[in-house]
Order: structure tokens, then C-alpha cells, then sequence
């Protein structure tokens, strides 16, 4: 669905604006997640939930009550997320990645990590396909040092799995015309053949296994998924349960989303502690022009980046996220104050996350080509499927 | 090109009514096959022409000077055809590659053949993946026993031979919109987007070698050559040469195309000899009511199918061709006559064909995967082409 308001705009290609995620809702059609969804949820995971579950970053979904019924019921599930490899990956890039990754530890289940460089390379009018190829490889290092278990899940390059996968991509085909992706993504008389083909791809993902998929992804991808749901039982397969998370606030502030053609919007997971110290100190505020203003009237933490980003990913401790907020707002605790805190808080999640996207380059070509599901997948034949 | 007319249809899917060439070369936009190129052509293939080529059977091309001024200048082509598995093959069909196989044998250059499996699957509504897969096999016994060289030919199933090729795809889909296809191939809003995609997979064959390639095929396909023709260059590969035969007549008359549907209308190449020869003796006759009469006023070898399929295939005696047309006109030939020698004719190539055909079943693997061509395209890294 291309949404269009004059305020936003979402959707698979283009966040703009600010995002008003109640009405994203509605005009998507997706339900909230509700505290009664997240205390289903909470019980058959055994008594936890992750923070971006408890401070509903993860704000809406498609049939989620589907998979927490499989849960239930002792039926696998499987889970889905993946990554278009158009430039570098930023720290809001992760969410999804870190919360499957917390899922599958909870649920020891398969994840299958989709690496769209066909669709990047489709989409992006300059782009060379070398290019994409060079971020595909770059992306999935960063993905990797989210810490998957390498036996249990698969990553894989659209362009090389493609061999595999086509038997099933045309079945996915031959039951979706140019109406509906029309309707569904915007495409137009000008979209290139390649761009109108490709949800096939993103779709037939969702078919790997012949149990429920469970796809925690950005919103904007929610096109995808009801797409799914529409083929999905004709083709003898299940509907995707589905859960969206809100994006990361950019460091310039409450629109848009993070974005390379604008640098310092985001964090990117290879820059230096030095331009993390100079893109954090910059970033927007919901402090007081001074000190002493700030002392008097207090901060606003829902517009503050900083505070955000430790609510978003960088605090886990629930109290002292709390303890931040009220000393925020009431003053007592300084906008360059709350700023040092955050960037403490990032430089210990890069150190730790490059350390593993180094230690990545060895560990891809399990994730790739060696681990037991990877093995299993590169054998799969999928005309008999 | 979707081509309509009150009269005759003719669209790579389908072929209604009493082609008129004439009108096709027109509306197609192709140049007839004249007298001066046939010249030409046989001075640089040494002095001899194909009957097909003789009798003007490949009636029309595009762009076939820029092969013939290529071998005379000592550049080197490639060949490439193809078949799409819909259901059994007919005499008609073998036409291509009987001329490609040829063609090959002359030039001793590579030939590429495409079973677009993927296509037929996506193109017919009730066609099962696992039917279609089952025509693929049978039709490739089939070709292979026109004889092709097993170390300069590569047969290739799309939907096997996709993983190699899809980063190649990607790239001449990027140049094609939807637009355009709809257009050239009649595409709806209600086509779905497998077939959409698929003419990227037909034209990226052309683009295998990177020298100039020569495609023997039937005028129905030329709608792919002509978009191939818009986007070689702006990707840096050769303009195809196509040239294009007639369809051979239905053993039913002069209207339509040989079809499955209709198991009258066509030999089968699996066909037993008793039924060959029912079907020759019912065949439309340009021949008279009675033997009388035919001796009285002669019969018209135009419309008769027997004297036809002699001038298409069977009858490679130019002068036999002759006297016999001339006897069968006059009426000193009567039709009964002429359809026993067409079917003498007939039963020796199917002998032959069937023992050929019985040797592909080992011989397939040499196509496919292991003659010297298969094993590099095998090997082939499209995503550095």
C-alpha cells in the first residue's frame, strides 16, 4: 500500500514525514498491540518480554494471535526478517534483527534472513549491481553480529538463492497479477518487469517451511504480508503472523527516518566513537535552550532523541529508563548530561558489536552455506515442494 | 505484438485463423527474406541453402544483414532457440531446429536452447508444474534427436538454469517497464506478474556470448526480438539476427496452427506408423471429389497439405519437388498417390527420429550439464558478465 497523507508517507521505498503510527494503523489495517496481545504473549514465552515488546516498540501486527495459538498448542513456528542492502546499516537498521534474535533464542526455532540485493538493485535507478552486491556483503556482517544461532538460521542473497527457490517463486507468481501489486505497492505502467516480479520472492519466504512464518519487520513492509495472506491458503500454505516496530527517530529529530543520504541522521554500525560523540552531542533535543532554562521549565523526553534512543535499544533497566524520564522532565537532569549517558551507553554496544562483525567474516559462510539449515536449504528441491 | 485482426490472430500464445505472411511482415514490421539476402546469405555459408531456406519456407528476419556481414567479416555468432513444454511436439515444430542444427553444422559455432518451462507453467491456467516439468523432458528427447553437437550445445530448463542467470536477468528487467511489455506483448492489468517478468529470460539468452546472436524461429516470437532489439545496446551486448519461418499447415487445411487439442491437426513425433497413416489419408486434399474428375481438371498443390508438408520437410529433391507439383496440377498425380509417397517419406523420418530419440534419453546429460558447453555455462558467473 502506497500511503499517501500531506504529512507522511510510507512505504516499502519511502518513509517521509512524520509517522503517525495510530493512524499507519488504520489505514494499513494492522491491529495495535494490545497489553492483552502482550500478556498472551508474555505467558507462552515463559514470563518475559523484551523491552521492545514492554514499551511497544513493537506497535502493531497481522494475525499475531495465530502464532501465539501455535505456540500454545506445541506447533513450530518459524521466523522471517530480512534487509535491502542499499547503503550502510545504521542502529535503527538492528531492531528487528535484535528482536528475532531474541525470539529465536526463546522459541529455538529456524530464522531465514532474506537479503534483497535484487530489489535494492531494481529499485535504485543508479545503483550499479556491484555496488549493491558490496552492501549485500557489508549488511550481513552487521546481521551476523546480532548473534543467530549459525545452525539454525539461513541467510541468503536473493540473486545467488534464486537458483533454489524459482520452481516455487512462479507457483507464488501465477496467483498474483499486476492488478494487485498495483493496488498493493503503487507500481505503475513505468515500473521495470524486475520491481513488479520481485514480492513473489519476499513472499515465497514465507513458504520455506510447512508451518506458520512469524515476521517481525519495520511497518512499512506490512504490503508485503497482506499480500501473503491473500494466496497463502489457495497454495496450501500458512497465513504469516507479522509484528511491526516503529522506526528509530533520526538524530535530526521527530521526522523522517534514519537515512545515508543524510549522514549524520543516524548512527552507522561502522562509524568511529569519535563521530558517534559528534552525531550524539548534535542531535535534536527536548531540552532548554540553557542550563538554566532547562533547570526551571524541564526537558521533554517524547521529542528528545537521546532519551528516545535509550528507550528505543540503549537502556534495558525499566527503573532507571524511568528515573531518566522524570529527572528529565522535571530538570533536574541536563540535556548534555542525558547526552553522555546515551553515547556511554552506544560506545559499549559498538565496541561489543564490532568486536562481532569482525569475528562475522569468518562465521558468513555458515550462516551462508554451512550450517546445518543452510546445508538443508541449498539442498532443498523446490519443484516438489 | 498482440496482432488482431477479423481474420488471423498470431501472438507468441496464440496462433488463429489463415496466417497471411504478407500481412504479418507488415504489421510486424520485419523485412521479407528476398532473393538478394538468400544470395547472400549462400555465399557465405559456402554456396549452398537449407530447402527451407530454398523454398523460402523462413520467409522474413530482422536484422539478418548484420549476420551475414558478420561471418563474411569473420566474426563469430551464436545460435539460439527454444521450446516452450506445453504438451507433446509435432512435426511443425521441429522446423527451427532442424534449420539451427543446420546452421550449426555450417558455421560450427554454439547453440543455446531454452525450454521456457516457466513460462508455459505461468501461461496455461490448469497446467500443473509437475505436467509441464514432465513436457520439458519429453521435448527435449525430441530435439535432441535432430542431432545438435553435444559439446556446443547447451539445453537448459529456466527453472533450473535461473540461479545461474538471475543476476543477468536483473539487469535487462531494470531497462523494461511495464508499459512496455503491455504493449509489445498485449500484458493486462490481470496478467500475472510471473509472465510479466519472463520475457527478460527469453531476451537475456541473447545476450550469452558476447558476439551476435542468430535466432531461427517461428514469426510468432518476433515481439521478443523487437525488444530485445530497444535494450542490447544500452547494456552493452549485440543486437540479435533473427530470421522466421512459416508455421507448417495443420494436416486439417490451411487455417490454424497444429495443435494438442485437436490430435487430427498434427504429427506427433510419438505418433505410431498406423496412425500417421491415418491421419495422412484424412488430411485436407487440394485433389478433386473423384479420380475422374481430379485426371480431368487437377488438383491444387497451394492448399493441399500432403504436397505442402513435401515442400516444407519431406521432399528434399528439388526437382522431384517440382515434377511432382506439376504432376499433381495437371492431375496425372492423384491425391491418394501423393499421400502415400508423403507418408513413405514420413515413416522413414520417424524411424529415424525414434531410434535418435530413444539415444537422447543418454544422451541428455551431455546438453545439459556435461558436454563442454553445458559444463562452462554451468560454471559461468552472470553476476560479473
Amino acid at each position: 500500500m502506497a500511503h499517501n497523507s500531506e504529512e507522511f508517507v510510507v512505504t516499502p521505498w519511502e518513509v517521509r514525514g512524520k509517522v503517525n503510527y495510530e493512524y499507519l494503523i488504520k489505514v494499513f489495517g494492522v491491529k495495535p498491540l494490545t497489553d492483552q496481545v502482550l500478556n498472551e504473549l508474555k505467558e507462552v514465552l515463559g514470563g518475559e518480554l523484551h523491552l521492545l515488546l514492554r514499551r511497544k516498540i513493537f506497535f502493531a501486527h497481522r494475525g499475531l494471535e495465530w502464532a501465539i495459538k501455535d505456540i500454545k498448542e506445541g506447533r513450530r513456528l518459524f521466523l522471517y526478517t530480512g534487509r535491502g542492502p542499499s547503503g550502510p546499516m545504521h542502529v535503527g537498521h538492528l531492531l528487528p534483527f535484535i528482536f528475532t534474535k531474541w525470539l529465536q533464542d526463546k522459541l529455538s526455532i529456524n530464522v531465514y534472513i532474506e537479503i534483497t540485493d535484487d530489489e535494492k538493485f531494481l529499485h535504485e535507478p543508479k545503483a550499479s549491481y556491484e555496488e549493491i552486491r558490496k552492501w549485500a556483503y557489508d549488511n550481513m556482517l552487521d546481521i551476523i553480529a546480532v548473534g543467530f544461532d549459525p545452525n539454525k538460521t539461513f541467510i541468503f542473497l536473493d540473486t545467488e538463492y534464486m537458483g533454489r527457490v524459482y520452481p516455487l517463486l512462479v507457483k507464488v507468481a501465477k496467483r498474483i497479477n499486476f492488478s494487485e501489486v498495483s493496488a498493493i505497492f503503487g507500481f505503475t505502467q513505468s515500473t521495470n518487469i524486475g520491481l513488479i516480479f520481485f514480492p513473489t520472492f519476499q513472499i515465497a519466504v514465507t513458504f520455506f517451511e510447512k508451518r506458520r512464518s512469524l515476521i517481525p519487520s519495520a511497518i512499512d513492509q506490512d504490503p508485503y504480508w497482506r499480500l501473503q495472506h491473500d494466496i497463502a491458503k489457495g497454495l496450501g500454505f500458512y497465513k504469516a503472523s507479522t509484528i511491526y516496530t516503529k522506526f528509530l527517530p533520526p538524530l535530526t529529530g521527530p521526522t523522517g527516518k534514519m537515512s545515508t543520504s543524510n549522514p549524520d541522521s543516524a548512527l552507522f554500525l561502522t562509524d568511529d566513537d569519535k563521530t558517534i560523540y559528534r552525531k550524539i552531542m548534535k542531535a535534536y533535543s527536548g531540552g532548554q535552550p540553557t542550563a538554566e532554562l532547562h533547570r526551571k521549565y524541564g526537558g521533554n523526553p517524547d521529542i528528545d532523541v537521546a532519551f528516545q534512543w535509550l528507550k528505543f535499544l540503549f537502556e534495558e533497566d525499566d527503573n532507571k529508563l524511568k528515573k531518566i524520564e522524570e529527572d528529565y522532565r522535571s530538570g533536574t537532569l541536563l540535556t548534555g548530561e542525558l547526552k553522555l549517558y546515551l553515547y556511554e551507553k552506544v560506545v559499549k554496544f559498538m565496541e561489543r558489536h564490532r568486536e562481532r562483525r569482525e569475528k562475522a567474516k569468518e562465521l558468513i559462510r555458515l550462516y551462508m552455506y554451512e550450517g546445518e539449515l543452510a546445508r538443508e536449504m541449498w539442498s532443498r528441491d523446490f519443484s516438489k515442494w
